[in-house]
């Protein structure tokens, strides 16, 4: 069908799913675009495909047709592709162990950027905190270039997580001076590795839990790197 | 002296600078926040310190102040923090042999992570074009974390400038197949690398200038890594 009136029901349900009270009240999510709806379809996120009318794009899902003006009332980019997927989140478990822990992350950029690198360098599960950004707002979603529906991430309380699986896999934190230089790392295959806020880094209780602690090698006159790429070289550093 | 109005000729000009065109013209930026000021002070980019008044805030500058109105009118923040830096740019000449080539990078957040990721690993000179984000945005000082004041950056025609340094350094392109795993590289003191943009990568015409191709292994699950954390792995391994 073609919904036209943003005072439809529907279309003011799917609007305030922009507001994170919402997506977390209804497990959903939007996303837009050709490849952000696509990897979604492909993972099994996608429920169903809003497409300003005209469009051409088919999916074997259920797919109805906005107007303009609705589109400009769900979209959250100025320039508006007209491919709307509404998506249902999944459950998901701790699974694996190549483990990566997220402190407070705030910025959806970082955030999105940190899901990204995770799937290439075949990070298990990523457990999050309830401080960090939601992953399903549209920015992280689209830093994340859609891997966030390749990954598989989970929620907790760090302190009691960490605890828990102290003594089963090695816990590695960062710290800018002392610890090991991560260059000099031996491979390993199991591993929780805590990455934390922008401003403060990984909160002292964790870091204390930590076993060992690793540094970026760099020049004295860079304090330290961006959280997003600091987190992407050990990654890719412990993939070896 | 205390500036309290918007009108005010000076206070007018200053706004300009919000603009890429005027920043050009007039050779100057803003900045905002104690962090940065303080880094281009020590870097010799400060030339003039805005206060707003009753703020407590010494440097060796000639210092002015203004008022909350004035503030809000020059400030690029939701939140201003009360401390404005005017800035005057420095001439950048090609220096050393640990070249960055920069092919159109358009997202800020991007320029910032690579411009703090080069003077962490070492980088003598960032050479960009014209399609780059402006490096004086605010977004990118921001981004960049004060180390835009600490790094050396050169902006040139790319073909020619690739053209001209053949033969007399290695020059790296990177490709997501092909090319040698940057894990196996040994280890090399000059040498350019040509990093491209967000949507497209390098240009054809200048990867068929390199003298060898990168890539990084990675999970095939995911396609490509974001730009600032591609760079950012590539100058951390060729730190080695």
């Amino acid at each position: 069908m073609l919904y036209s009136s943003v005072n439809n029901i529907k279309i003011k349900e799917l609007a305030k799913l922009k507001n994170k009270k919402y997506r977390d009240k209804e497990g959903l999510f939007l996303i837009e675009g050709e490849h952000l709806v696509k990897e979604a379809y492909n993972s099994g996120y996608l429920k169903e495909l809003l497409l300003l009318e005209n469009t051409n794009f088919n999916l074997e899902i259920e797919t109805n047709y906005i107007t303009k003006n609705v589109l400009k009332y769900l979209t959250n980019v100025e320039t508006p592709t007209g491919i709307i997927g509404i998506c249902k989140r999944k459950n998901m478990r701790l699974n694996g162990k190549k483990l990566l822990v997220l402190d407070s992350i705030q910025d959806p950029g970082n955030m999105g950027t940190i899901i990204r690198s995770s799937v290439a360098f075949n990070i298990d599960t990523i457990i999050i905190n309830d401080k960090c950004v939601d992953i399903y707002s549209d920015k992280v979603i689209r830093s994340s270039q859609g891997m966030i529906f390749k990954t598989n991430i989970i929620k907790e309380d760090l302190h009691s997580f960490i605890t828990k699986i102290k003594g089963q896999i090695p816990i590695y934190g960062t710290k800018v001076t002392g610890g090991k230089d991560l260059k000099t790392l031996e491979k390993i295959s199991e591993f929780a590795i805590i990455m934390g806020n922008e401003g403060n880094g990984v909160d002292p209780k964790l870091l204390d839990l930590c076993d060992e602690y690793l540094y970026i090698p760099m020049n004295k006159n860079c304090e330290s790197l961006n959280v997003g790429v600091a987190t992407s070289i050990i990654l890719y550093e412990l993939t070896k």
